[in-house]
């Protein structure tokens, strides 16, 4: 079944309300769950809302947490989330990076003690959208063994690039793992092996079996002995500058609560756009592999998915609605 | 045979001098080349050499092309490299961005028609020796397929990450593609596969044989569709900022020449050290795969090699060595 945008993100709401959120935390986050949704990244819109409400009554996330300045020095603040909704901190740590961006060219926020900021894309497209070019990374729960170890000691570690453009944002999007732990039990649940190695075995060696990934927490690195310096180091960068928990200790405390993201937000007036279009141009000249998949730039696909679902309605689980339904009664 | 970090520095830099160099940009680019050999990445170092002296030779690039402003935006300047030597702008530029970001926090500078930094690595090390987090990337000439193309559209576009430490800094130097070009040319010449996929055929599967791979120009980028995501952003970001060449136009010209490059600085006086020696201890926590080979953490073998270079001299291949001294005659 399909339901309209204005009607997801009105339950939400609500239902955030009754949790004791304030209207405009709320309407935040109702919002960004609602556009995930929107967006095609079903994973952290509405599916994911039930986890999100569990984790509230189990007082992981705290409705009321604000975010307060810990420090201060030229372009650059550390704020702490006192374990606040994850996304509406994340969306006030961007736009307070775009202000500082538009002010002095360049802002960098991080903030620490934070929740899971849920899809690292909304930050992307919120600086885009400002006229700022965005470079944002977060830390996660260890899901992923470091190049040469056989036990998860790195999270996925999410990376966010984006770029505006009048005809649609660019906007990479894109976690350390080769495979999320989602996606991983989807082709657990339908019985299919991973197109491609996705993890490890016990022995360590790469594996296609999502079922043993997951349950060996053993997924692979993007390119190997690279992505795993990549989620290595963007987790030191995000506890230099914050001093909050790392994947260490995020993973010691045994629940993905408290973590730390950088936003850095670069403003320019012109951004050479022309340019942009030729590179975008250059790359779709690329002959197709297979001649029905077009060559396409990231933020492409999320464009194409919103403005459908915008028009058909957001697809939803008929199961999953029922029952985010019945946190109202 | 060894030389030693003395002895090759001054050859060089005696030849630049001899090409026409300052003395000052001949002392700060025989440094970078010796300290590439020294660090042990000795294919952007004595062995690139001739290459480098060739492209003077041929008028690619300027001895005394000079850094010029083309604006500043705040905590962000763009400079035009003038097409002088690539490892001098970058390190100029990366003294500058250490400026503005101790002055404010964080700075952002931009060159573009630079020529190629040769090892990125050596900038992250220059800033975080500078007591700064560098995050620094360059774009290249395509050499891999975009996700879903067969021609080469992306450069392997080197992204270089530090935060400094102490008992040694910690510096991820990555480029996009699996491996690089030179590493495949040593797989070529020594009659062996590639351990992983590093690249295409011609109908487009994964293949092992650098040799094809090389021929076709079709390195695989990092985890698939992700790096070739990541490629194309980074090359975005440093057209949009620099206004300079993209991968695109450096292709169409048919040298890898005019490049563009960003470097990005964050000065905080506390970086938590602690912390981040927490990281390092979980990550090597992690049950070896091969029990002989320690997990490492980005930048660790480069120290070890720098300490054991300086200790017993630089390896050299004697046959570079004699052509490199050749030049003084």
């Amino acid at each position: 079944m399909r339901v309209s945008f204005d009607e997801l993100k009105k339950l939400l709401k609500a239902i955030m309300i009754r949790f004791s959120f304030d209207e405009r935390k709320a309407e935040v986050c109702a919002d960004i769950f609602a556009s995930n949704s929107r967006d095609g990244v079903y994973s952290h819109g509405l599916n994911r809302f039930p986890v999100f409400i569990d984790y509230v009554r189990k007082g992981l996330i705290h409705p009321n947490g604000e975010l307060s300045l810990v420090k201060k020095y030229g372009q650059v603040e550390v704020y702490d989330g006192q374990t606040g909704p994850g996304m509406y901190n994340a969306s006030v740590c961007t736009s307070r990076a775009v202000i500082l961006a538009k002010e002095n060219g360049i802002g960098c926020v991080t903030v620490r003690n934070n929740n899971h900021w849920m899809r690292g894309g909304t930050y992307g497209w919120q600086a885009a959208d400002a006229g700022c070019i965005a470079i944002c990374f977060t830390n996660a729960i260890a899901g992923m063994p470091p190049w040469g170890g056989k036990d998860a000691r790195l999270g996925n570690n999410p990376l966010v690039i984006a770029v505006p453009r009048k005809e649609g944002n660019l906007v990479l999007d894109m976690a350390m793992s080769q495979y999320s732990y989602g996606k991983m039990q989807e082709y657990e649940w339908s019985k299919q092996p991973l197109p491609f190695a996705g993890g490890f075995d016990e022995s360590g060696n790469l594996s296609h079996d999502p079922a043993m990934i997951r349950r060996l927490k053993t997924a692979l690195p993007i390119g190997f002995w690279k992505g795993s310096g990549l989620a290595f180091m963007l987790d030191i960068v995000l506890t230099a500058l914050g001093g909050g928990k790392s994947t260490a200790e995020i993973t010691g405390s045994g629940n993905e609560i408290g973590l730390s993201q950088t936003f850095i937000c670069i403003y320019q007036q012109d951004l050479h756009q022309a340019l942009t279009e030729k590179i975008i141009e250059f790359t779709k000249t690329s002959t197709r592999t297979n001649r029905d998949s077009p060559v396409r730039y990231p933020g492409e696909n999320t464009l194409a998915t919103r403005i459908k679902n915008m028009r058909e309605g957001i697809p939803v689980n008929q199961e999953t609605w029922e029952a985010v339904k019945k946190m109202m009664e």
